[in-house]
């Protein structure tokens, strides 16, 4: 299954708790922080407002996220969030995610989350939209934008 | 299965992202000062410190931990969390929990947690400290703190 | 000056940083949530959805902030933001706070905030609206919700 | 007076709030990551560890620290923390900053902060250490590290 999307990010010392290490909850902003980037990084390939522009995530909703944590991280310490779209049903997908610490070479965190297209007017699923679903599509085939590389936070 | 332990907190503005709604990593927040006030609980049972005071996460390493999110939490609502012992191995041992609403009677999430008892000098597992297993136990069994109400954040 | 309204905040783990205490960031967040709660109070008490309801920060926006440090804080203290109108002006006015340890009977921080109103259409400051100025007012006069006590985070 | 440092942090989604803008409280975690930044810097440039290493924040504590906001800044803008030694004395010594919004030109906030070298066996106040004073000294007549730019979170 090939990388989607990579986004880098610098460990704050706030991120970090009384073990001087990533606090757990974290891990979970660093997952959603590239999930952002992604959307944006389609906002700016024409992908349309449909689909996957800043208000996205208004059309999605987070249902489950989990995550193994492997090693540990410490301020000042570069890691790179590796997702990958992971499955595609009718009105849900989900990512997969590596968290790599670069400074280090070792493997940080393995995560998953599932996303579901949610309609707010009518309070139920719907379907995924079209665009955006071709976009899952070929992101999950390897055909896209594999190995983009977003240096920043 | 017996709920071990109940906290209960109220919903911070700043627990809150831009959807107006408790952001998905502050659950795990809320799990983690659970499990730390359930361990001062303990401490102040006279749980000696190489068990459970507030030295003991120094102890145990969390390895993996999920939520399903079920429904929104919103500034001043007020949740609580109920914590169960769900297994223990020779190293291991799992909490689950469920997060009410209890503003609105309403379930928020379901999440779980797996904590390594963990060596630092050797830099491996050990076996869970005796006098911890026996308090995990009891609470599996539900013969011990069942119905704790901690009134506070 | 009269205290104007009282508001309890336990300390959470992930409030404190490496050193093991409270962060200093994070007493601006603890100045907001009672800030927050006041404001919450206000709109049970009455006071019109234009002064002091749920949405009133949207129409006041924070300019400047500012806090002296004089003890620490610690994982499970039980603190309490004592909040006080201390100015009045046309488009502006003034908090000041005190941040009490009630596990350790100590004064941890001294703090101040100052708000504009703001039209957000016109992007300007306007005058403060006439019910929530009188509500100040009365508050920093000694005459209103004096001894307010709400126990929760 | 001259730039000592500067420091460029992405906004992250959950730095902002219901506004959808950078909370309040999230700006003194910029100035704290900027000063964290700065020592990490000092470090690399053989300061000793007795001045301005890792371990440095150990060594001084923040007593006081206040800021003014200007602009707001939103998920994915380009913020550039400049921080200037603005006085030194016998065991204190102040920051101040600048935050820009480099996506925008804009000036977001101006900032301080007060610092004092303290013992924390004899929990006291104590001089500052000479290494680090002459490194204040240095890059307060601006003869430094002036426009040090380190591109990351």
């Amino acid at each position: 299954m090939s990388v989607t999307f990579c986004y880098k990010i610098e460990v704050r010392f706030r991120d970090c708790d009384e073990f001087g290490h990533v606090n757990n909850a974290v891990y979970f902003t660093y997952l959603e922080e590239t999930r952002h980037a992604y959307l944006r990084y389609l906002a700016g390939q024409g992908v349309s407002s449909n689909a996957a522009d800043e208000k996205l995530p208004h059309g999605f909703v987070l249902v489950r996220t989990e995550c193994d944590f492997l090693s540990e991280a410490l301020p000042g310490d570069l890691l790179e969030i590796q997702l990958r779209v992971s499955k595609i049903g009718r009105s849900s997908f989900g990512y997969e995610y590596e968290i790599m610490n670069t400074s280090k070479s070792q493997l940080v965190a393995r995560a998953k989350s599932v996303h579901v297209a949610y309609d707010r007017i009518k309070k139920r699923s719907k379907p995924i939209p079209e665009e955006f679903r071709a976009v899952l599509e070929r992101a999950m085939q390897g055909l896209s934008e594999t190995s983009i590389d977003v240096v920043s936070d």
